[in-house]
């Protein structure tokens, strides 16, 4: 099996690699998010190029080292065309939790895949739609105060206490937690003549 | 918060419960499921039935405790009205998944919540549509030696190696790994009056 990079600093992502048994290294993949956000308005269009660039840099670091396959991914929450962002205090993860509760948003994460003796790049997405249950400010603070929603986008994680609110979803499980594993099982098996499995 | 007991000897359901920051404890309940099956052919009334048992069968072992919420839950997966059961060997897990591959599946669990020192049992169930890719048969012998069939209904686990084959999912997705957690969190707000927030 080839060596395997996540350019993320992701740890739902690292879990869920660790889950399907693929052993693999960090590194960190620094991107100016903001300054695409501004310049590409499409959010599939955003989290493709997002994933392209974490990739192409991660490329650049290790052109010392050969065969080595570098996943890359980034995922945004958008509810009726507005991006719900990572909070950056309590007050804003209730809002963003508030904004979320009752109703259906879109999970959206762009993945690309690349390897450092090939030129090749293959970018792909995918959506999953989550509802959440209705919920009281109650229910909502209680939340809060696990600490979950931090360095999360959406203020939440699928895997943990806000399974208790999940009502159902459309799509790829592994999607909502960052990485849609079987967009990478087809892509690495197709593109990259590697099995994960 | 009361105690909760689960009336269970799934680690699944217990890892669930774990993630979700809920403290219980185990506890072995006992039912002759072939002898159920025989009797009841409408899966939803099969799984519903068995979980009502198992909650009974603790509530009479827990008959000295005092406020202690007990949960019960079965889960079933079927494919065109037939139940894909536990595996008994590699072989029978092998043929399976080639089952499952490239289809939609259901996803039914029974869940039933009691206490101690409340006649109360509530029932309710769950359904998830669970949509795998298609496999060759060297991925799928590839996944039988993970193991991770073992002990499975439909032998697989939607929270490991499988993730990497799971197309899509409709409904909830804790309900795949054997416990619908937004049934059981409105169950106990509503009829329990315990927050599992």
């Amino acid at each position: 099996m080839k060596k395997i990079i996540l350019a993320s600093k992701s740890i739902d992502r690292g879990k869920l690699l660790n889950n399907a048994l693929i052993s693999f290294d960090f590194l960190l993949a620094y991107v100016d998010e903001e300054k695409y956000k501004k310049k590409i308005s499409d959010p599939i269009e955003l989290v493709k190029e997002l994933a392209k660039i974490k990739v192409a840099n991660a490329r650049q670091n290790l052109s010392n080292e050969k065969d080595v396959i570098i996943i890359a991914a980034d995922t945004m929450v958008e509810l009726n065309g507005e991006f719900i962002g990572k909070a950056k205090d309590d007050k804003e993860a209730f809002k963003n939790i508030k904004r979320l509760a009752g109703k259906s948003h879109n999970l959206i994460t762009g993945i690309a895949v690349s390897e450092t003796n090939n030129p090749k790049i293959i970018v792909d997405y995918d959506t999953t739609v989550v509802k959440f249950l209705d919920l009281s400010d109650d229910d909502i603070w209680r939340y809060i105060k696990t600490n979950e929603w931090r360095g999360r986008a959406g203020s939440y994680s699928i895997m943990d206490k806000a399974s208790l609110f999940i009502e159902s979803i459309q799509g790829s499980p592994s999607n909502v937690i960052g990485l849609p594993l079987h967009k990478l099982f087809k892509i690495l098996k197709e593109e990259f003549d590697v099995n994960l499995l």
